[in-house]
């Protein structure tokens, strides 16, 4: 299943290039994986709460074309691989012109559950469950 | 008339203090501006092809509460005054919680028309007309 | 007393009109005055450990000239005034072009001494010693 | 040879968890970036002349530890690979602590120069030589 959020470029997203600068495809995909999170049932306060933080342990993202002023991008999440402590995602920023998909850019993003004080954990029943994934063995 | 654009906050937003970092209410005050532009017809874009450019000479902001994570925000801008070169808006950011609006802020955006040389430049007609202010003698 | 604070214009700071985006010039102003502070002996981690965290109220922000890439800035802080539970300064942002100073924005910040309770508190004494502010009577 | 280049965090840095958000280390090393063609020669402005831009085509990059307010930082940069139309550099951020290095990321940024009507180029002769990169046929 893939989870899709739209999202549109604003100057503040660009640079002196005139196109979206690079870290900002980052931010991009971390707003499309909390808004994937909150879909589930699951918001980054609760989470906090919780005492489980996802937290990015390695990305790796292809550029492959600019995104540009006022262009209105989709920002998808896929799960590609779930363990016990985390879980990989494959995200990719696509630009929708005439009815026509455009990939921007696609990456992996690699998630480790952690709590506030920095241990890994496993991931909550709760989100194990949402993501119908079967609760592994601890 | 008030315009209004709703805004999420996402970690990107935030600081270590855990609040939305100061400088992104400008980000967000800009967002709505471009929504309102674009609900009048122009784009960014367009603006950018027709020479006239919307610089912002000079901000005002008083920072009420501070937002948080996962706040849903409003943005609003409303048409203060006007002249032939530029025109001043008044915005404010609230929060809805519980279907009840907070003010966590409220500024002032003095904005001039200018062309991509740098020089002011009347704003123009089609846009004059979009706001319903009459065109004012040059 | 006016301290200075040197800044180099990144791409980050870009945004698509080849000038560095509005809100960033409060990125470059609190930078200035958090290295104001750590001059005077006082780091942001340290103030978050004495639960006096300085928030910003109110900023008044004229921009002048356009910041470019590559530009060497200085920003600088200046105490206008000073009250028991905050002070208000005063922030210009300034490019150096052969040994040349041209003045691009300038700024009044009022900030308020808050505790991470979020109420306001008196400025610590040792701060207060350290700007050679007269302590004031509670 | 590596380059080194320091960095102090800001709160525009941090996020809500209290470390610098995981898309910022990526404007870090672009500075670093910026600085290192600087020490060789080349300003952006001026590669921005000789329409020759470095674009980033794809980064790897691998959080290690958390950065945090007030850190001081450095960013190394070091030419793992070259070719005719671009280079793949290694990057990693560290932290000093009591003259102790610390990593917290490290990187692999893939680099290619293209004209600014997004053409892949050979890389100027002028920075070939800087790098000591002898000047490959075309």
């Amino acid at each position: 299943m893939i989870f899709n959020w739209p999202i549109r470029v604003y100057i503040e997203d660009t640079d002196v290039g005139g196109i979206v600068y690079y870290a900002n495809y980052l931010k991009f995909m971390e707003r499309a994986r909390t808004e994937w999170l909150r879909t589930l049932g699951f918001s980054q306060e609760q989470l906090r709460h919780d005492n489980a933080l996802f937290v990015v342990r390695e990305v790796q993202i292809k550029y492959l074309k600019s995104a540009r002023l006022d262009d209105e991008l989709t920002i998808s999440v896929a799960l590609e691989q779930q363990r016990r402590v985390g879980f990989t995602l494959v995200q990719t920023v696509q630009r929708t012109i005439n009815n026509k998909q455009e990939q921007l850019a696609v990456g992996r993003v690699d998630i480790v559950c952690m709590t506030q004080e920095g241990k890994p954990r496993s991931i909550p029943a709760s989100i194990m469950q949402a993501l119908q994934m079967p609760e592994l063995p601890h």
